[in-house]
This record gives structure tokens, sequence and C-alpha cells, in this order.
């Protein structure tokens, strides 16, 4: 069964796109990540809430910030990494409601009046927009290291504020040297699907 | 910017691609199912965890125990599409971590050795497995319809069970008349993307 995507791009966002773990020292542009959010961005969402949100961490000192928060083991890629974007989910994602769903504006009162709702909403979602820059980020022609390693609270206060949780840190580069590990087995069709 | 994905690869995956709300009766056969979870199995979780599990509703009598615990608009088109799928995150995702993850096997016991730790890993995780499988089924030429308007406490009992989290429904097939509502607006990459 051979899928309408063709072969190339299966490759080049599944099948040997891979994690990375060292990147060379080529930048990564602030156009890139336009491209690749323009592209994304089209992902769906429940009720196109999109809650996701990006931080670039660019600086030198905002890098040092970010690096204290970062399991061990996370800390010599992300030192590294050409670009390190911390992704987040917005808890107040209701509050551009009206005009990203048009045609329901009262859901930002109705459905999502309550905090509690909108946290595990924005959670969600914001993961499924994460996954998507993932795979905008393989679309570029980079390599992704998404890691959720990290200390979340205080990434979440060095970087972002209440109404956000952090996801996920994102290293995005070319590959450099021994930047892959050997893939790992991946759980067959029937270990995951079942008809009823 | 120009992606290093072909741009009908980006119109068939993201730009064109859109939630259909109506279907031809084309089937969405095993073999297409398939496919696609052999291209999206590829997409990165934390350690490899893979929580995603998939329950395909196929019997009629399935179908009709599925739309009693959907919200009152989604029960048409989930009557009428070709195939649903309910998308769950297996919370005892664990189990596996020794075969998924083999350089690290006590993970399975020191990292994931706690419940609440194993439902939230597998929340985020299930979750990024759910964007995948959806691009997955709009690689495979096919439409999907997302949607979380369901009894998720119901959908478990029905159809899962304690160990896993429903996440989602999907409506699977090709696009019928009327398929699509207007495109709704996005954020702008300024409303998205800051950088420190």
């Amino acid at each position: 069964m051979s899928l309408a995507l063709d072969p190339a791009a299966q490759d080049l966002l599944f099948r040997e796109a891979r994690t990375a773990n060292t990147f060379t020292d080529e930048p990564v542009t602030d156009e890139q990540v336009q491209a690749i959010y323009d592209l994304v961005k089209y992902g769906p969402t429940s009720m196109n809430q999109s809650p996701l949100r990006v931080v670039l961490v660019r600086s030198p000192e905002a890098r040092e910030r970010l690096l204290q928060h970062m399991a061990e083991g996370n800390r010599a890629k992300t030192a590294a990494a050409p670009l390190v974007a911390i992704l987040a989910a917005d808890n107040e994602f209701h509050e551009e409601l009206p005009q990203l769903f048009p045609h329901f504006p009262q859901a930002k009162d109705t459905v999502f009046g309550d905090r509690a709702v909108r946290e595990s909403s924005a959670l969600l979602n914001g993961a499924l927009q994460a996954a998507y820059f993932i795979v905008g980020v393989r679309a570029a022609g980079l390599a992704a290291g998404p890691m959720t390693g990290f200390d979340h609270e205080g990434v979440r206060k060095e970087f972002l504020d209440d109404d956000h949780t952090p996801l996920m840190v994102v290293n995005i580069g070319r590959p450099g040297e021994g930047a892959f590990r050997p893939r790992a087995p991946r759980l067959t069709y029937d270990q995951v699907v079942t008809t009823v």
C-alpha cells in the first residue's frame, strides 16, 4: 500500500529524520523559523485554539540561564545547538478565540470560561502543535532535538509566566558528527491497533 | 525562504489539508491504516515511549455505541465517516520500554515507576503521536476529522480501560460534498514567537 505523499518526503519527515544530539555551526535564521511556522500553523487544533507559543533562546545570556534548568544529560547539546526553542502552551489562549474561531466567539466564555478546562485543552492542543512544529523543522531540512528533561517550573519562572506551561525544549540545526543514536525499535501495528 | 519539503507535499499535509466534516462512501482499508502507522511510528517521543494506542471502530454495533458518547454536533459526521478511530494514551506504556529503549531498560522502574508521572508523560507524548497520525492520514491522501467533543469517561469505559486515556476521536475518509468550512484565521508569527 503506497501513500499519496512521495517517498522522498516520507523519508525527510519520518523515515530518515532522526532526533539530533550534535549540530554543525550553521546558524538557523529567523526567516527559517518563520517559514516553518507559516507552514505548520495550519495544523488542526480544537476550535482552532492554537495555544502554542514559542520562545527562541538566542542571546548567550539567555542560553546560559536555560542551561541551568536542563537535565545534566541534555546540557551539552543544548549549549551547542545553533538555535534553541522553548515550546509552551498558553493557558489564556481563549483571549484570541474571537479572532481564531469567528463563527462561535462565545466559546471564549462558555466552553473555555474555566481555567482548569483551558489548561487541559491547552496542554493537549499545544502538544499537537509541538508535533507539527517538529515535523516543520524537518520540512525545513533541519534536525530537531526535542527534550522534556528539564526543570519545568524553573523554565516557566525564568522565561514564561503563570499563564504559560512549558511543553518541551527543542534544539534545532543541521546534524553534526555522531548526531544520531542507532534507531530504536518501534511497536508493531498489532501492538498498537485493535479493531472493534 | 523556501523549505526543503516540496510544495506539493506542503499543500498535501498542511496548506491544502483541512478538517473534513463530510465524507464519500469510499472505504478506508486496514492496509491504508497500516501504511499510515508504518510511516508515523517513527515520529519522536520521550525515550521512545510510544504511548499511542488506536481503536478502529469498524462494526456497526461498535459505531452505535460510540455515537452515544459523542457531542451532539459531532454525531452525524461520526455516523457517516468510512472509518472512525479512537486515539488513546497507554498509561502503562513503561511495560514496553525495555523493548523500545533498550539502552536504558531501567527507565521502566526508575523514571516511570510512578503512575502519575506515567499519566502525564503518556498524555503529552500520546498527543504528539496523535498529531503525527493526523499528518499520516493526510499523507495517505485522506482527510481527518479529529474531535475532542465527546464524553471521555464514557468512551474510556466503553472501549478502553482504566489504564488508557482517550485523547481524541478521528473520522477518516475522502472528503465529501461541503466537507470544509471556510479556513479560519491563524495567529501571526509575531503573536506566537518571541526572542530572548
